[in-house]
């Protein structure tokens, strides 16, 4: 859907061909950039409320590049590429596509990080040091999409007491996302003490049982607490992306 | 954690040796029904914002009355049991331990359901007319815990029409819980539609190779629509649990 | 069986000796080409009705060279090498064996291109971007076996819009080629939105979780839509040479 | 979709307001029986040429007597339920809905089955004698399907000759459906011989180690022979579908 | 090895035939009692210092009072069954093996339960009350191999401070075994607790992807704590067997 | 093929019409018993020296009365039906198919069990008394093919002299079946000390996590000592059958 | 808690605000040095008799430089950097981090190690030389947490004679490590032969159907010996320290 | 065991202190000659009638030298070492420790290779020119072992022809090795064709739902063939061991 196609569906409303709710529907349902190599989903911010990103991961830098330009065209002045490694960043910007890069994250952002806006504070808590990585993607995310962070690291249960003297911040979050390894027991504790939604990550980290964190993902899926969701393995974009759409909830109606 | 405790700590806060915080935070830890085979945990309700729920598989029927009586001296008088067969139900009848039993969602209740009391309505949708038990255990526990429920059944992914007329309904939804088996389509077909967190529950419904709800759980963790967490097969209790947190959060402090 | 064995079989005949039908059927059944390392089927055209392509795979630049020599001495003009990557095709020229290189389908063709002569057309489909090499290498097969094609890439279901606006061509292909990753959730919608067989293709493209395809693999073949069968992770080549299969084969005796 | 809808719709075409073909397309994508626990697909017929089939497993005989009434309702006179034990057939009828039923494929058919209208005949062939409820289901479904079928059981590839005597059906079918357990070897011995497209049904026949049907799965989707794809492990009804949908594409278009 | 073949290599030693250390060596490793289905080690106590155990599942009853009759044959006092359901217990009895029955612990004793003779106190703890029956298992197995016993049941890390209000139990332990289904947490909370090995025990309580016990223990073995090792599912024998072995050891040699 | 097929070929010979080389290799491919439900393979005792054994599992007693009436019409007067339970046993006896039976084994025997004329003996070995039933049908096998047998039962690992002082049998056999169930640890020690080669059979028995004799049967694979090779779970059946073609093959021609 | 939390809490005490055993708690609970990226324990020597050990594995040079300062700047003189490789190593040194780098454990260690102060001697014995790695790692953790050690290596049960000439060993260890790939036997054998507790370390050596060590690892949890217990794959540093632990524990109070 | 411990052996029995059986048991279960990290099994051609052979995986070019001296010194000529990469041959070389190395098989051999002088032939045939290091591997191993070998190769199930042309040497062979990757079906049809015990070797060749040959593993554990059983994946040299040992069997006593 380009501009043209656009006036034409205001020109069917002002001739009283179309009704003003049609138009938003149709803009909501059929609004795609097609580049040829991708289809542009150029009206999720009116669908969803959130823009679409680009998962960097399979796709080349022509690519990519190609889908940022789409993206700014249709007005989108605010990207993020998420699991792209240093080198293919690199080679966007021969192409002429700045982005700013964020290493440990392993992503980067066009435009400016917006002010928070959300209800309340993500909290961000990992087991341990090793799951910086997937913390720091999923704290990146959580700031492109509006929200106040805090993160804690190297709080896993082998030390609870690591954990406890973060109790207070745990009860006062909107929302917590748990990020962990190995056995993946983090959320369970977590959960236990929080009054909020836990979103959890399992990792890859640990030794050969943990099977690439699969064992971290069904051990976290069976938690003994109420109130933990599980998201895929080292997915700190998608656990900071359902506590984003959380924490910017509306309210009570009243 | 006895009346006399309570009582002591109180006085110690007259005394002045211990600040209303503290004792607060005392109760808030350290509160605990000991009934020998259960430590029922009575002040979970402080801590957490909503009370216990007893679990009923793996339970005789004596230790599930126990526990219910341990929770109603504590003062709770509203009380749901998940996973109660009907025959143990009878059992608990025979025991004197009267509670209201649904029969599809396998669940009893003692005491009223509340009054709905949260931000807005959780929309629960169902893949196809066998995942009917797992949607009534979500029903009832969003419920229980005080939420406005709406429910869509049948409304799989191979006749992509039977999902798209609820379309509003998707958009208006404050947090949805989408429930399927065999390939777990549903929830990133409904993500894509929302603008607000799914939470998704696989199911053991399907052929073979469906694995007790493993591949639907597996393919629900990779969806490819930002804004899915899971649960665990079958568990619709966890997922109407979280989705009333959210729905109960606070909204924006103005 | 060279020329002189063909010969020799015809003789019989022509004596009375063997039937027209036992010739064939000799023909049919026993011709090898035997290099030693591979025993060619170079009669693989007269029985089922296609030509044997070469798997590159785990072969050594001379063993592939060696078969295509076979096969061309058998008579087969159209040779169709997969997984070849662009080293070992580098490796067959150096060794005299020139073949047409097409990079994103990692494989290569000896002969032109045959005019499509099915029945209809084959419509691929991806689920994203990252599907691209698949689909490359399903698009090429279907063209070398003599079909038309029609590609869309970029049409997964978190973006329904984006397949929808797709209807009409699905609604109209002969057969489907559906690619897809992740959770493997596009056939599904494709096959409850078309009236013809739908065969599913699992990508290895995801987070952890997806297990290098198993996700997807195992997602569609529990599809909830009549109509999909599967083919292995990553293999366009299995899907197109069936898609071809059913675009040849002959329409309503009459 | 109920009738006065459907004379709304054609009195707006009568008065210029729609098309003829905008008419269809409604029809098409939105026509649905709700009738409580399931959403009927009573126009799937229009759609994709074949009507909604019931998959009795997981329902309730009120529900599966609801759905068919459903379908007779809005027109639809020949029902296949599937995954249907003898009691439920029973609990059927005690609910005055006469089905015809089918004991080794666990089935039952409403109306008449139709006279065959498919382009060629369909071949199924077993390993073994085990795998004989699900040859019944695929029977049975491609019969209902309006397809000429022909079968042969316990031809299982470690006595090759029981195989191979069968040449001429493998040679001369429009389409196979292999069905084997274990560890699933037939479908490409008979992909070897045949022309057509062989779908592979692995069935949970077999020592502890097929795994429910999940090694001869894995076995089928790695098959070396080209134009084999594979279905849900003991799913006669979907390889059946799959086939009649072959069956019946149109020939050339001349 | 009967009491003739140790008086023959008794005589043996008199004659300076054989030393005293070789007449041990060939006790401790050549003591079996042959009775057809079964060779009884009977010298397992010599061996090892604990006396052999009966495994009861898959064996009949008649096979059962076969081996405890050749174990009091060669003198041993005090036997275990375990795995031992009601049944077939009062098979054994109707067969005149009277053993005292534990229904809980699904397990049965002939002898007296010996006085504790230990270096300090084994502590069993267990997540939920459904793990119950593994407990008692764990319980009575500790106790018949002489061991004081502790247990705490209900002290899942859903809950942190029912776990943390026997922090000085834990920490008085000489050896605990944890016991915990679902996601299996509690042994690496309840290891950084501990100044004392930690034997962990999966169980089979839980939701569908607890896979039978095998999630718990996969996360046990990577717990994040270090001091934690893990049993079988269900094997509530062979942690309280092992954690018997560190609580028998010798001190320090001084 | 019948007798009059039969004849018809040896009057072809007569006439020159086919060589008796021919008439041999039609009679070793082609010959098959076709009873509707199965294709009974009544040649095989030609073509690969053993009589076929009807596997009675998934099979209805009239299906095997057929086949075995088939099989004593071709001339097989010893047949041996495996994997048949006791009521399937007496409804075959009601069908007037009489055999022994063989309880332990669950399976059943027409005809008089042989005189052993293999090369040497066949020892079969189990790790536990609860192993017995595998063990059983291993021997009934044996015995029926010809070979004389010894059997060692409940010699597991975990008391290795249990096992050594079998060490003479154990260098004398002709070929070993090694039967054990949870780790799976017997072939390993057996093959060490054999000079012959071993036949390894995982069972089903064990805790939790053997997976129903999988992990048993991965570990074997895994054997550190050469001369190992395994068959499937439970499958005494198998390994006696390999084990009986071992011991009946030629010695070195002279 | 830094030096002046502490002085604090003294202070306290003095003015009888607090009891000794207070202070205690709080220091054994709350300490932790937060370096930002982690929350090093210091005061893990106080409350698990062990002092915390860094896992080097996924942290960068810098983390682990600063998390050894950390542990230095706390009064921790001996420290143990486990998963470390050669590069690392340089990396640390080259940031003035000194550290005694052990290239078989890959693993480094500050300080000297101390002189052993157990009960008795820790038994490590290996399958095959393949083993060495896990082995060098499990006896420099050994060691450095204060324990004699002997070392056995290459005592698989292929060939038991290579392991029973080490029964003297054996049956004189305090506690043994066991450590194995392929089909994971040894620690069955061993602990049979035992009177001490065995702990079983699963490696990834061997063909393809070890899955990365996996079988060794559910092998070894399903031993027929009592007296196992199981650690993560190639977790050497895991299975020595709860040997230490072991070894450590107090004798009978007298 | 050196020369000295055997005169002193000797010197006993004929002081009539050990019997002339006693010497040989002696012999045959204790020699190992100590290389530190390897106990090396010198005294097994004793025991099982081969020597031992050495795995190269995962040993240090040194380490794998000191090994062949061991041999060497003990009076093995002959040595085989598998699983040995060109650089670590050169490695060797640079020792001093002369190899013939066979590129193919991935191994090399000290000293000629010797007469066959097993009882027949045995038959080596793989499914796809992309097995061939497998059979190489195996190939070699049996050479090495005094077998006379013959070689099919590409002779995989879905050209059923360029395998039944084979009939013959199949009907002939005194055993077989079939090695297949992929679906792992040739085993089955060999096994129907041929007398003799077949030695199935699964291979990692495939693509992605192979699971790096554990596919075909399971699959040729189902077979649905009598008489055959399985090495490990790409266990070229496990297969061959066993048809080895079966070659040299002694006939029938007479």
């Amino acid at each position: 859907m380009d501009a043209s196609d656009l006036e034409a569906l205001a020109r069917a409303v002002a001739a009283g061909e179309l009704s003003a709710h049609e138009l938003a529907e149709r803009v909501r349902l059929d609004a795609v950039a097609d580049v040829g190599y991708a289809q542009v989903d150029v009206a999720r911010g009116l669908r969803t409320g959130v823009s679409e990103v680009v998962y960097g991961e399979g796709k080349r830098p022509e690519e990519i590049a190609g889908i940022v330009r789409a993206m700014r065209a249709s007005g989108q002045e605010r990207i993020l590429v998420t699991r792209l490694d240093a080198e293919k960043h690199r080679a966007l910007e021969a192409l002429g596509c700045a982005l700013a890069y964020h290493a440990e994250a392993r992503a980067a952002v066009a435009g400016e990080l917006p002010e928070p806006d959300g209800n309340g504070e993500i909290l961000i808590i990992t087991a341990g040091t090793s799951d910086g990585a997937v913390a720091a993607e999923a704290e990146l995310t959580a700031r492109f999409l509006g929200n106040r962070v805090r993160c804690v690291r190297d709080a896993g249960v082998a030390g609870i007491h690591r954990l406890l003297r973060h109790a207070d911040e745990i009860a006062r979050a909107q929302v917590i996302v748990a990020i962990a390894g190995m056995e993946g027991a983090l959320p369970s504790v977590v959960a236990g003490l929080a009054a909020c939604p836990v979103i959890a990550v399992p990792t890859s980290v640990g030794y050969g049982a943990n099977l690439g964190g699969l064992t971290a993902l069904l051990a976290m899926v069976n938690s003994c607490a109420s109130g933990v969701s599980v998201v895929n393995i080292d997915n700190g974009f998608g656990a900071a992306y359902q506590a984003s759409l959380i924490n910017h909830l509306p309210g009570k109606a009243s």
